[in-house]
């Protein structure tokens, strides 16, 4: 009770979300005392209107604004060329990275029977549905190289046995910039597994 | 422009908090989508309750949302035991530790001749005051041990020598927990300095 009430139920929503604690919580909550009052409606109304009115693209399950996202409805995208990731953070990741022509599917999750989450609960008859209206689709399974990840990747792969459809998953191996020292067991045996040759 | 927009203007909000980067705004926006709706109606009119309702105690300076903040108007506070304290949010952390039972007074700065800030330009005036209509006053200067702490301090000291009032500072020494190969060389010596004696 040492807050005066309006500071006390700010402090207390900050420190609802992800990785801010209390000291961090009041902190932010102070710094938003300073801001001008514009930008506090503004902040304010930013907060409503992404929880009114953001929302799943309908083909790709991007998070999006409109029906259709604006990866989607973009024509000088691939439009048969699939990235298919867990989640939307993921999409925005390699928007950021800029190097990457084609369309998404967000899964919304990844196939893991531990936690009893199995093909039908994440979007993937969705995912079906479209490779079937694409002439030569070709995807790339951007998942995750956890157990999940590569139950995902191995169910996909099996259900489109039947069907034209070109699929890689992304390289492992080394992350750029990373001390061989630190690496895992794991990531070090796929990345000789994979070497490339580069003089013969 | 990888982003909805209504995504981006929240994230751009809570970038302009002090410690989130780019990554934790991108991560803190969406957690708050995730948030109920009566979460975000309330988190949204808790900003603006702050901002609009928090203002300074009109007697001591700290953060309230009254005419007079909880601390001056309790009864069962030493009114004439004042603990001098740079910002608002040392009133909290002393409050914290629940093991103070006087008044504060928020001086909103310390004097600091490079900066330009002299006695005049932080909230002194209306301590000299309230000393002034104080039996036996007792000031506790918790200032922070730095050139503008020591300044103000000194500075204190010196307007009120003609006055009847008993001043003490907070003790400098090594903090509890902390190792003392770590400690800087000024704190040992003030440790040293101000060493007590347990047993003669």
């Amino acid at each position: 009770m040492y807050y005066p009430k309006d500071l006390e139920t700010l402090i207390n929503y900050y420190a609802k979300l992800p990785g801010i604690g209390a000291k961090s919580a009041e902190r932010l909550a102070i710094a938003t005392i300073d801001f001008s009052n514009e930008e506090i409606i503004d902040f304010s109304a930013a907060l409503k209107n992404a929880k009114e009115h953001l929302t799943r693209c309908s083909i790709c399950g991007h998070l999006t604004d409109k029906e259709i996202c604006d990866i989607c409805s973009e024509p000088t995208r691939e439009q048969n060329l699939i990235c298919v990731v867990e989640d939307y953070k993921n999409v925005f990741a390699f928007e950021k990275s800029g190097k990457f022509n084609g369309t998404y599917h967000v899964l919304n999750g990844l196939i893991s029977p531990l936690d009893n989450i199995g093909p039908e609960d994440i979007n993937l008859s969705s995912l079906i549905n479209r490779i079937e209206h694409l002439q030569n689709p070709e995807l790339i399974l951007a998942l995750k190289p956890t157990i999940e990840g590569e139950a995902t990747t191995m169910y996909i792969k099996k259900i489109l046995e039947d069907k034209q459809v070109k699929i890689s998953r992304l390289a492992y191996g080394i992350p750029i910039g990373a001390e061989i020292d630190y690496l895992d067991n794991v990531t070090l045996e796929k990345a000789l597994e994979d070497r490339k040759t580069i003089s013969e």
